[in-house]
Formats: structure tokens, sequence, C-alpha cells
């Protein structure tokens, strides 16, 4: 199985479907395309989130501002499965989750390419070729390719660690979703035993479901992800808490 | 085969997938991600028109505004497919649907589920695993499950009928789809015989194709659904017609 | 293997999926729903960059604005692929290109059919059938049809020249992709050695890579398609540039 991931709505992913099918006979299987267009913060963080639920395959990721520059094509070992894309970050996240699940140490290797066809779709000309070769020689055998070099030399991604301190806990917005809940990198344990919370400033309740609270009206919650949400009953959570990405968030 | 639809968007469907393929040899197919939010109504319209041209099937639906409360998880069984979603309604239509076509009554079973590990994403923790296990027992053996108990306590969803009163028939605007085609629940035969029809008071021409009138003209036809729809020749017909879902429609 | 491309959206596409699967084991693979709505020549584009890296497949395609008018429905032939949609174009390009690049001529065929049962859905009714008779016959056996027949009357769809005279390129806008890019009808070669080029009067730097420009920046590249293409890095060029589709554009 290889999924496919990227930023690149339509067509683009249709191109790098057909590139796969043409190489192995692997079942291509969409993780999504309509990813925040070259946020790679936001991509690595949903991958981390989703690809673990995943039986093992070939995960091949492309969103890559830095397309066609220096960058290095990446190829990362996570037990059974393997990531592959640019070197920028956007594998990391999820192939340490997928590792540690695993109980094993995620591997790093560069993918060495000619000059593809294009210096602007990498995703067509040079990832979607390693990920059908990878599939096709099997994840575990990444160690025998010569043109696919393990390396310490790689751009990591790591999202930042809360500061909980007493009764006040300092985090930050991760992302927001499609339905406007702000994803807050503050444990969701914080919330144990909490009736309500204060989120810079303002008293808003805790609650296991969106729908505990009346249509509208701010809720904090515990999202799918384990992490603390911002949250609106059928609204959004963003605009109600007047919060973005990257934003500070302070609970109490 | 396992479809599968929701209104997540990108990227929680991925995960639903992930799970699927984790505990099934069965090929995911997805019906559509991009339902509008928290409506399900109009999921449960177009799922009623899309499924039953599908071969068997398990059909996993997930819009679940009230996800994490007390609403139960529900699988229907109709002829040899079976719907698996939250009990709001959503699964009825389209299972009734399939029961009729295939000369069969739907059963509704209610499925108990063990504390999920979110309280915000059942369509990952409960549903995709319901749907998964069903599709490996076997929809015919949906009886023999201990955990999954036939019931007549659910949430219907019905449409509502139009009235059809010698000149002048009521009815009122279901859905409106992607091109701004507004969908009535009037019966298409109303147009039978018609060249012209008035809708709202103002005179609009019937037409079997969009393009039987000019660019941007209205025309009242029947739409794939046998309902009467309003529409625009490459326009919107809810912009051209002022309507939209909810809102009453006279034709006469 | 059976490609599906629309403008659909979601869930119109879902019907064409279901009535594939139900008449063949071919594998249903979505090239994409999200093409521009009823812009024929934005489609004919995308899937002459895309479809020739698929393997040999039927092809069905539907973006058609004259659906239940008299326009013939059509299958093409080009090597081992076969295009299926309506007749307006929209299926040449691709077909021309596919066979060019299997050395071969492409056969455009009328597909006869009886009265479907709606005039406003035939993605469903007539093209999504034909597609999965034709896979199943073989696409080789187009000629033994007797409700396949070869014809000569089509619309055919041509993408316009450049003007390449002297120091002047004069090249019009095709289509803008979902980054912004202004893809021209321009070839790349236009930019071979050179490190600006003037763009309507105004001078832009020539770059391989978007991020050999700063953030925000213009450039002139070649995409993935070999034309020359109007960019910003991390930006919209087609806003940058001022253009849009059908634009004439200079370049010197």
């Amino acid at each position: 199985m290889i999924t496919l991931a990227s930023d690149f709505g339509t067509p683009y992913p249709a191109a790098m479907k057909g590139v796969v099918l043409q190489r192995t006979d692997a079942r291509p299987v969409d993780v999504g395309h309509d990813f925040p267009r070259q946020d790679v913060r936001t991509a690595a963080f949903w991958l981390r989130e989703v690809l673990p639920y995943f039986p093992p395959a070939v995960h091949l990721v492309v969103v890559d501002p830095g397309v066609g520059t220096e960058r290095a094509a990446l190829a990362v070992r996570a037990g059974d499965h393997a990531l592959v894309g640019p070197d920028n970050g956007v594998l990391l996240p999820a192939a340490r989750e997928l590792a540690a699940r695993e109980g094993d140490e995620m591997e790093v290797f560069e993918v060495e390419y000619a000059d593809p066809a294009s210096s602007t779709f990498h995703g067509r000309d040079v990832f979607a070729p390693a990920a059908a070769e990878i599939h096709e020689a099997g994840v575990a055998n990444l160690h025998e390719r010569e043109d696919i070099v393990l390396t310490g030399e790689y751009e990591d991604l790591r999202f930042p660690e809360p500061s909980l301190d007493g009764e006040t806990a300092v985090g930050e917005i991760l992302v927001v979703d499609g339905f406007g809940n702000a994803v807050t990198n503050l444990p969701g344990e914080l919330l144990d035993g909490r009736e309500e919370v204060s989120v810079g400033g303002e008293s808003a309740p805790v609650a296991r479901a969106y729908a505990e609270v009346g249509p509208g009206e701010r809720l904090v919650t515990v999202g799918s992800h384990g992490n603390v949400e911002l949250a609106v009953n059928r609204g959004r959570g963003d605009e109600a808490f007047g919060v973005s990405v990257g934003d500070e968030v302070r609970v109490e």
C-alpha cells in the first residue's frame, strides 16, 4: 500500500498516482490533498495524527515549498512503515510517532536522485518514483540500496512544549481544523476533574462532547489527538476564542 | 467493500480509512468527505441518491454533531448492504431506499461500544471499527452478534412531502448542490407536458437540459434524483430564484 | 483500471463510482472532481498533463455543460487507453498526447445510447456505464461493438499556438493552478540561458525553482508541463503579474 498526502488540490495528485500505478501493484490510498498550501508544520501535525492508524505502508508526502532547490529527498523508516518526501521536517513528527508505537528507532535516509524531468514538480518526478521503488524493494531492505544513504543531517521539526507551572499552563495553538477547532499543545489531562477553566482571562466550561453546551457556545475539551482544544458547539472555536495558529494560550 | 462518507474534509477521513485497512482486506471507497459540515439532513439526502448505485457494501457514514453524547451508534441492514453511523437520522433515508429497491424491510440495530479512545472522534474510534467488524462477519450475520441489538428506538429522518392540490403544488427546497441547482421535493412528473411554470409568482421555462436555455437564463427541470429542480444554465439557480434550503416553493 | 475525473465536487462522483463498481471488477481511481465547474478547456489542459502518467486504463471524464442536449457521447482510443466522455473537446488534447506517446493515431468513436434515466446526469446514466462496458470488452475491441461507431465528426479542442518572432514571444495564459501559478503556452526553451525576461513590459527574474527568489517575489520559470509559468514564491503569480486565463503575455 502507498498512501498519498499533499497540498496540491486538483489535479497534480493524479500525476503522482499515475506514476505509482505505472510502477507498482501497490494500492494507492489518498490521505488527503487539501492540506493548507505550503504549510509544512500543519501537514506534519496532521500526518502524525493519522498515519499511525494505517497498517504498514509507504507514505508519500509532498508539501514542498523548496521544490527544485538543493533541499534533499528523504526516506524515513519507522518500524514497517516508510515515509518519503522533502527534507523540510514534514515527515519527522509522524515518523517519530510511528517508530515509538512500534518500540523502534526511526532511521533517516537521503534519497539521491538524478536530474528530474521538472524542477517544479518533484512529487511526480522524484518522490513518487522513489516511493514506488521502496515499496517494490520492501521497507526492510532500505539499507541495501546504493542511492539511499543513512544520514544524520536532516531538517527536524518538533512542536513546542507547553509550560506547565502550578496553576497556570501556557501553551500555543498548533493547528485549527476545518471545523474551527483550535488545537493546543496542552495535554488533555490538564482538564481532569475540572468543570471550567480560564482561557486568556475568560472562563469557559470544560466538556467531554461539543454538544454538552448549547449551539454557538464555547467549550474547552480534549480533542481526538489528546490535546486541549478550544471549540464551539456547531460553530468555530478559533473565531469565538479569537485565536489563530501560533498564538499563546494561557489556561488557569 | 467499505464506503466512507463524512463532513470531515482533510485529514480526519484518513484516520478512518487507516482503521478500516488495519482491520480488514475490504477495499475502502470514498463517497465524499465534503458534505456540508454538521448538516445531517443534506448528507442524508445525498446518500439516499448515491448509495443505491453501489454493489453490496458496508457504508460508513459520519456526520455527527452529537459525537460524545449519549446518542447511540447504529447499524442498519438493507438487503445486502449495511450502513453504520450515528443515531441522528443520517442513515435512514438511504437505508429505506436501499431496502425498497431490494424488496426488503430495513432492520435497525444499536451497536454497543465500550468507552472509546476519544469523545470527539467516534468516526475513528467507534464507527470505523464497527464497520470493519460488520464487514468481516458478513452483513447477513448481524443478528448473531451480542453487542449489536435489534432496536425499534432510533431517530428517524424523513423529507417533507409536497402538497399537490389542483393547479398549485407547494413544496420546499431540500438541498442546493455545488452547481447551485436547487432541488425541491416536488415530483418531476409535475412538469410533464408543460412548457413553462410559475415559480414563486414568476414564469420560468421548463427544459429537459440546462443548455436548452441561453447562458445565464433560468429554467425548471427534472434533476437526476427525479425531483423538480430550479436551475440556471451555466449559473446558480439558488441565486437566480432567490431560494435556499427550507424555503417554500409554489409551482403553478 | 477506470479513472474518474469531473467538475462535480461532492457527492455526484460517488454515483459514477457506484455504477462502475456495480458493473466491473475494475479498480476506480479518482483523478479529481474539483476541476473548475463547466470549464471544458481547463479540464482538457490538466487531463493532457496527468493522464499520460497512468498505465493503460479507461478514463471516464465528465465536464459537460451540454448534458441532455444533442451532443454525442464519445469514446476515444489512444494506444491501450480509452477516454469516455461528452463530445465537447474535453477528451481530445489528452487523447492526442497519449496516442503520440505510444506512436499511435487516436481513433474517435461515437457511443450510441438509449434514452437514459436522467437528462441532467449523463455521467451516471451514460458515461459510467459506457466506460464500464468498454473496460469489460477491452479497449482493443472497440471496433467490434455495433453501438460504438468510428466517427470523423466531433468537436475538437486545441490550445492556441504562441507567436515566436525574433526577440518577442507572444502567448497567452492557458490555465492558473491552485497555487496561483499562471501557465502560458510559451515553450520553456524560451528561457534557456536567460537570467531575466520582460513580461508585459516589466522585468522579472528567470528561476529554476520557486524558492530561488525571496518569499513574495515574482519569478518566471518552466512549469512541470514544460511551459513558461508566471509565479511568486509562496504567493500567487496570477495576482502579482495581474493576469488571468486568456490574457495575452508578451515575453521579451
